[in-house]
This record gives structure tokens, sequence and C-alpha cells, in this order.
């Protein structure tokens, strides 16, 4: 089951990485866990977030690299009458891609690489521009004062769920549905469903 | 800077944890943080989530009961013209709505109250209906087979970041730029703004 969901093309996950706004960092000091959002920006095969020096997930990562990152773009929600007669609430569900990363965190310390992250980070949540290079030495002392963190994947895993392992029968009465409710996440979620169906082969 | 974005009202946080589809829980085990993102429901103070038994964080979680759980609502990208005339960077923001919560997870075993967090997380995702309830017999092979988590917080904090900390001057400069832009997400964003604003006195 779980296999049908896994994406394994480095494009695909890579272009998920580069749209969503935000992840997820969990991180864990004396086995006591923590979950933070932050904002962040893929570079190649690493992940890259920002913050104060001072902050919890700072002061944790020097004790503790190990970093597991979670991603998350959610799609429609899948009422249970949507793929099922039988009056169950069992097959209610959401459809969804998601990123899993493992990885270790690593501290930033160049001012080079440091303003490529942040050049990077502009270039993804601020298309537009409007702002000096970050070879402006008017940054000096911003970037000196903020911590730049770069996530070393060991293992990453990516799922997407868009009823890959519905039956054909199940697979159109959730379209049908989709259709009528017509919300723009509906008309997203019919686009990839439709799309994992002819890849897949079905 | 934290205080001003901090929220305490608990009706305010309830209502942020039911208008939110998922959350994103962090366990660690061996001092190896995980997150895995999950749909989830409030009662109360505390918060449920379900998974199959042989799931990687059930497993975690027998060994290691603490717990970290993220949720985020994201609002509008401030670039950083918005805010500012200097041409620099450092003032673009994300404005969000975000709740931390950190406790101990424990699990549900009784018939009876899973049925309860299944049928309060039904309603939450599927206001709609359109199923037997839980008390059916129909559940009791699904019931059984799914685990079901209740997480018992020690803290819970919530921020709300939505400008309250700006001058006047900066702070209308996002409203202007926030109402020519005029997306659906601005919108609610605008809302949020002034609303905090008068909440604040400012």
């Amino acid at each position: 089951m779980k296999q049908i969901f896994e994406i394994k093309e480095k494009e695909t996950i890579n272009a998920l990485l580069d749209s969503v706004e935000y992840g997820t960092l969990a991180v864990s000091y004396n086995n006591e866990p923590y979950a933070v959002p932050v904002n962040f920006v893929r570079i190649d095969e690493a992940v890259y977030f920002h913050g104060a020096l001072s902050n919890k997930k700072m002061k944790i990562l020097e004790k503790n690299p190990k970093v597991s990152f979670s991603v998350v773009q959610n799609y429609s929600l899948i009422a249970s009458f949507f793929s099922s007669t039988e009056g169950l609430a069992c097959p209610a569900t959401q459809f969804f891609k998601s990123v899993s990363i493992d990885g270790v965190a690593k501290m930033v310390e160049s001012r080079e690489v440091k303003a490529m992250v942040f050049e990077a980070l502009m270039a993804k949540l601020q298309p537009e521009g409007g702002y000096k290079p970050f070879s402006n030495e008017a940054y000096d002392k911003a970037i000196q004062a903020t911590a730049v963190v770069k996530i070393v994947p060991h293992t990453t895993r990516c799922k997407f769920k868009f009823g890959q392992h519905l039956t054909q029968e199940r697979f159109e009465r959730i379209l049908s549905y989709l259709k009528e409710r017509d919300t723009k996440i509906d008309q997203e979620t019919l686009k990839m469903m439709k799309q994992l169906r002819v890849e897949n082969g079905i």
C-alpha cells in the first residue's frame, strides 16, 4: 500500500520542496522532542533555514544535530461517502503530497554561503525582487547575527496520496464528487488524481 | 517582541486548533527526532490523533511518550518593501497563527473513548455527515485495529504574528500593499491585522 504512494523522481520531490512555504523541523534534546515551523529553501540536495542565534532550536542543534523535517501540501478532504456506498466513516481521508527528510544539521559559517542561502530564500518567497543583493555590506551585521542551518539529508521520502490504490469504481466516484463540489483545491486534486493514474498506467 | 505576538485566550487558541486540518507531531527515540504530519481533533484541553498500530510513530511512543505538536495557519507573505523603504531584504516575513503543544502521549484503550474521538474527528473534517455512528458494531474490528493517541499538554503556546510590533507608518504601508495585491489570503490577513491592532489598543 505505502509503495503505491511513494514518489522517487528527484525532480518531482524538488518541485514540491520549491513550492511549499514552510516545513516543520523536529529536533531532540535529552530525548525530549521539539517541533517548530520554519520557512526554508532547497538548494541542490539540501534544505536551509535561518533564525536568531538565541533560538531554542539553535541551542538544541548545538547539542544534538539530528533532525527530522516534514513538508506537507494538503489537497482535498475526501468524505467517506465519496468512495464508499456502505455508509461507514472509515474511507474518509485527505489527499496530500508530503516530503520527510531525516538528516543532520550543520551550521553555515561563511558569509558568502549565508548570502547565497538568503538570495535563494528571497528568490523563492519574494520572486518580485525589490531589495539590494546580499553581497551589499549593509547586510554584514544582520548576516553575522543570524544563524543559517543546512540540513544534510541521509533519507528523503516523498509520498503522494491521490487514490492510486483505489478500484476504478471508487476512483471515479471520488472524481464525480470532487467535480460537483468544485472548490479550487478540488480542481487541483482532480488534476493530480488523473495525472498519477496515467503515470501509473492504470 | 515575542510577548507581543503571544495569544493567551483559550477560546482563540481552541478556535485555531478546531479549524486547522493537520498538525506535525515530533517524537524522539534514542535522541533521534521524528516529524510526521497527522490529522487531529481537539477535545477539551487535549489533542487526539490516530493511526495503524504498526506505524513508526506508535512504536516510538511506546518507548518514549514525550511529544511536541505544531500547528500552523499561514497568512500572507510580506515582501520586504511592504514595510520598509530602505531597500533591504531583512523585513521580508510571513504572517501566521501557530500553536505549539508540548506534552505526553497516552494510548486510548477503551472502545467508548475511541468512538468519541472518531466522532469528533469526523465532525471536524466531514461536517456534512453521511456515515453510521461509531457505536455501530460494524466498526468494532476497525476500532480495535487502530491506535488512538491522546496528547496531554503540559505547555501550550500560541502566537499570532500580524505586524503588532510595527510602527503605525510601516503597518499602514503593509495594509496598502495587501489591499493592492488583494488575494484571498491577503484579505484574511488584512482582517486579522486590523482586529489585533484594535485588541491591543493601538
